[in-house]
Formats: structure tokens, C-alpha cells, sequence
């Protein structure tokens, strides 16, 4: 998608082929930067400081990062730690594993000394194909997206997501917002109610920068509000992006989808799961007691980025000294609050009938 | 209760009985500021700014604001205009109405000049009242908070509460929170999981900080995080106050508050609200059809406040330039997911007969 008067991807090779440069998230929406990413550890740093974030892009992030490794020392120790390390730098989203794996198997019968280029290769096609997936969910979402509109009688179309599922979590159109964009382009009115998604703020933030560079017009609420809206018949859907679905169906995404999913569920509106099927974990059944969440730094809620009234940067505290908090980044919701899972092979319900007629995810 | 080591009340009469002083919670948790208030404008203004917020205690400050106007201009003309404008300062709590109401009401046989004194006599009569009626819903939510504790089984019992409805939100005690403080006096061991409440964050800067100066253990959370909590079983029974409730038993109440409750339903956790009866609209049944939802400014989404890194005030910007924020200030949850309602009359079931069994409200 085009931000700033151009076309972006959120990661890149850079020019001289020793490393790979993205969009530094941390900085968004007041600035555009790119950072260099040219090792193992700082791809595993960028990845758990968030730098990068967002399934698709982090399991590329990790992708690029194996490369990187095997550019250093492509012996099978040093992969399998790498391998390791970036499985670890955060638990939930399983896409990153996924990544991990799947490069770790195309190198595993290809002699060390012809691993770099491989994996380079292997990251760079991964990265294609999540751009390729992610127009094959908008197209798939603009079905749904143009028979909600058609029942609006004339008014536009209200969507609402939260956290940041767009180009910004992927490498290029984004899960929950590809089918926004296609439906834009296919003239489709529609506005986006824009989740904050504290304690973050990706939807503050990353949401409704995107959205708004790419011409979308949409509106910026607590994350307390959407259930009002649903109530006021103000959300005709819900769509949003997810970090790890189970054979069964129960998505875990962001921290609040949960709540959102249950204010859809009690006012009839369509609660709508955008997922690459990189995205499945076929080995879990019950997301709630399966799925490990992760616990974030305490500081993410106790204090707020943004940009003070000078232009600077700046991370104020919201809370008295000293006061406790607690973080956990994601939550489940189960598959019984999920009207529809939009995949890149098509739109299924969110049942273990319904994934398995998409054949084999991996 | 008692903050920084001394007893304080949220508004009290100044030393020269020609004001009001309040404690500015514009500025906590950062700091303990009181500021006056000397005419009918500062007493609009303090209400519609929240330099005093919480339903009970803008009802009191109304109070003292037409007594303010009776010591300038106590003709019927004025104190029927200053009546309108203190109404009109917030419209969705109806304790602001039912106080200036009352307030009226009392004056309404008295001859202008006895207007003045008699006004404030009634608005100290109000004051005092709230602190005995927050001290009876302490009573009847200690039962409540008593039984689920045995249910416990040797581990403390866990608590969420949403915004503030403390000591701060009233005289003193709170609404919500008056059956916290009860149950941390009678020795039940307890923990409070404080929603930070978006936009304006009254539960991380109010709840933590009255919580922390009472001593009682508590986190603060994203609003987010509380329905992934009760997945969990890391919430025995949810705790709110209100700001309006229907004679069937919807309870309007913080943006947000619907999500938890349904949220609370889903898990089988009780879901507590307490009410004044000045609280009580009798005059509304259906809350989502009639009670008056508060729009508030799009700055308290866009941009948060707090204390920087050299400790001074500051407010910082979320979003990109321009990006439009809707923030609806309160949402309505119906009678169906409110477990009890705990009142200064006792506790009852969230239904017109429950209500109709307390009998007359005002």
C-alpha cells in the first residue's frame, strides 16, 4: 500500500545484500523511519522490543533473521540456536515458529557452506508469499464486505477493528485491513471505527496512520467504547487480525479482542477473523487453556508514548509512584464468538469441520 | 478515608464560609491540591471540566453551587437559571439533577433573603447524607464480599472495579469501593484489579492512588485485560458504581463498564453495582433508549495526560495529526448481566420489583 506519496513494504533487503532494513513501529504515527537489521541478535531484538510486531511480519522479521545467521555461521549448532532464540523473543504468535521452521527445513538437507544464500532466498520468497496471501484474504473479505454494504440501504459502511492488522503487521496489505482496502478500491463507502488498543496504542497509532494514508476515513476510540457503538447499531462488522487459531477454531489476538467478540455476539453484528493459514496451530484444540500468553513489561501500562507539545518524543506516567501493573498482551476468544475466519483459500466458519475443508495449512 | 496520613473529604466548606474548596482531581495522582470554589461559574465550570467528578459528588458541588448563587442573587429569576445551568453542566448522571432538585425543592417556601443561608445549611445536609448513605452500601456490600470470600477457599479474594467510584467520586467512602475499604477493615484479605479507564484514566490515576493511600493491594490493568482475567478465574466478583439506573435495573455507568459486564457473564463471575438511591431514575425504563449519553471532547482520546520524565505536568499526543476521535463518555448495561445492586437500603436483584422493594427512591 502507498504511505507518504509511495509504496512501502514494512521489510526489505537492503541495498548491499548484507542486511535487511523495516519500518521502525516504535516511532510511528509522528515519524517514518527505517532501521537496519543486520544480525541475529538484532533481529531478536527488534522483534521482541517491537520495533516489528504484528504475526506475518515477525515471522518474516525471523526469517531474514536465520539468514542473517547463516551468513555468519551457518553450522548446525549455531542454527539450532538461532532457531531457538527466535522462537523465544515472544511465545504467542505462532506464525513465528512457523517462519522459524519452515526455513530450518528447507536448510536441513543443503551442505552449511550454501546455507546463506538459501536462506536469504527462502526469507525473501516468505515474504512474497505474504503479500500474495494477504490479497488473496482482501479479496476473499470483499465478498463479505460488499454483502454487509449492500444491507446498509445506501448509508456507508461501518467497520470496526482493534489493535493494528494492516500492511503494518504483515509485509505488505495487511490481515484484518486487506479486505478493508479492497473494498475501498472496489468504491465501497465504508469508515473504520479505530480501536486505541492500549496498552500499546497500535490502533492510535499504527491503524489510523495507515488508514488515513491510504485515504481511509476513519475514527479513533477507547477501547471501552465499541460495545456502545454495537448497542447504538453504529458496527455493522467487526474485523480483526489474530496471533495463533486452534483446530477448533478459538482465536487468540490482541489483548480486548475477547470483549469486542462478546459485545458483537450480544448485538448481532458479524465478528469477523482475518487469518492467513500460517496462522493455525493444528496441534492446539482449546485455545484458552493451550495458547501460552505472553506477559509484557509492567511499563507498557504504567506509562504512554507519544509526541509532547514541542514535537518531541516523549513517555509520560499515568499512575502513582510505585503502583503495580499487569500486562498480558493477548487473550482468547473462543471459536463459538467468530462468525467467520477469512483465510487466503476462502471464507469458512470458525469450527474443525470448517478449517479442515481449507486442506493442510502448512 | 484517609490519604497522605490525614482524614479528608472530597469538597468542604471554606474557613470563611463564603466557598467551597475541592480537591482538584485533575491533577492526582501527581498531586494533592485542593482549589476553591466562590461563585456558580467556578462551580459549573469545576463539574463540566472535572475538576469534581463521580456522580454523587457532582451532585453535591451543584448543591453548594446554587447555595454560592443564593448568597449573590437568591431571586427566583436567577436561582432558576443557575438550577438550568448546573443541570446542564453534565447530563447523564441524574444525582446532578436530583440534587439541584432538591436543593429547589427546600428553598422553594423560603423568602429570598433566607435563601442563602438555608442553601447552604441544605448542601452541608447533602454532603453529610452522601457519607452515611456510601457508609450503608459499605455495610451491605461487606455481606456480599463476606460470602464470596468464604468461597475462596484460603486464597484472597480477587476484585475488578472499573473507573473510580471511590472516596473521590463522592464525600467520602465511595460507592463502589465503600464495601472494599469495609472488607479491608474486617480483616478479609483482598486484591483490586483497577481498569485504567480510558480516555481520562480515572482508574489508574483515582482508584490506584486511593486504593494505595487505604492500603489495599491492588494492579492496574488495561481495560483490555479484565474479560482474559476472568477467563482465568482471577476475578471473583466485579465492583462498579453508576451513574444513572432505570426502574428496570439498566445501569448507565462508565464508558466500558458493558464490556466487563458481559464479560463477567460469560465466566459466571457476579457483577456488582453500587447505587446510591439518588442514583435511581425512576421516571426511565429502557436505559439504551433513554438515558442521555455525554460526548465529550476528542482531545481526551488523541492525547493523554500525565507526569514526565523531570516530573512535570504534561500532556502528549497518540495519534497522527488530524485524526478524528469520538468519545462517548458513559455506555448503558442492560439489567440482564447486572448480578445485585447494592444500595444504602440493602441489596437487590436489578429488576423493578427489586427496586419497587426499597421503596421510594428520593
Amino acid at each position: 500500500v502507498r504511505a507518504q506519496g509511495r509504496h512501502w513494504r514494512t521489510i526489505w533487503p537492503a541495498a548491499d545484500g548484507r542486511a535487511v532494513e523495516v519500518i521502525d513501529q516504535r516511532v510511528l504515527p509522528h515519524r517514518l523511519e527505517a532501521v537496519r537489521i543486520g544480525t541475529l541478535a538484532e533481529a531478536v531484538a527488534a522483534i521482541a522490543g517491537m520495533t516489528v510486531r504484528g504475526a506475518p511480519l515477525i515471522g518474516v522479521t525471523a526469517a531474514y533473521g536465520l539468514a542473517l545467521q547463516a551468513a555468519e555461521d551457518p553450522g548446525d549448532e549455531a542454527m539450532a540456536q538461532a532457531a531457538q532464540r527466535l522462537k523465544a523473543a515472544r511465545p504467542t504468535a505462532v506464525n513465528l515458529a512457523w517462519a522459524v521452521d519452515r526455513l530450518v527445513a528447507g536448510l536441513s538437507g543443503v551442505p552449511p557452506g550454501h546455507r546463506a544464500r538459501r536462506a536469504w532466498q527462502d526469507a525473501g520468497d516468505l515474504a512474497d508469499e505474504d503479500v500474495a496471501t494477504n490479497a488473496a484474504i482482501g479479496r476473499h473479505g470483499l465478498s463479505l464486505l460488499r454483502e454487509l454494504a449492500t444491507r446498509c440501504g445506501g448509508r456507508r459502511l461501518q467497520l470496526l477493528t482493534h489493535c493494528n492488522a494492516g500492511w503494518l503487521a504483515t509485509v505488505d496489505w495487511g490481515t484484518a485491513l486487506a479486505p478493508v482496502y479492497a473494498a475501498a478500491e472496489a468504491g465501497i463507502d465504508l469508515h473504520v471505527w479505530v480501536d486505541e488498543t492500549r496498552p500499546r496504542n497500535q490502533g492510535a497509532a499504527l491503524t489510523a496512520w495507515e488508514l488515513r494514508e491510504q485515504g481511509i476515513d476513519c475514527t479513533v476510540i477507547a477501547d471501552n467504547a465499541g460495545g456502545h457503538l454495537m448497542q447504538r447499531g453504529q458496527v455493522d462488522a467487526v474485523i480483526v487480525g489474530c496471533d495463533r487459531v486452534t483446530a477448533d477454531g478459538d482465536v487468540c489476538n490482541k489483548i480486548g479482542t475477547y470483549l469486542k467478540a462478546l459485545a458483537a455476539h450480544d448485538n448481532g453484528v458479524p465478528f469477523l477473523v482475518a487469518m492467513p493459514l500460517s496462522t493455525l496451530d493444528t496441534g492446539l484444540s482449546d485455545g484458552l487453556r493451550e495458547v501460552p500468553i505472553e506477559e509484557r513489561p509492567q511499563r507498557e501500562v504504567t506509562h504512554v508514548r507519544g509526541r509532547d507539545a514541542r514535537g518531541a518524543d516523549a513517555e509520560i506516567q499515568l499512575v502513582p509512584d510505585g503502583t503495580r501493573a499487569a500486562n498480558p498482551a493477548f487473550d482468547v476468544t473462543p471459536a463459538r464468538l467468530v462468525t467467520r475466519l477469512v483465510t487466503e483459500r476462502g471464507v469458512v466458519p470458525a469450527t474443525r469441520d470448517g478449517l479442515r475443508a481449507l486442506g493442510s495449512a502448512a
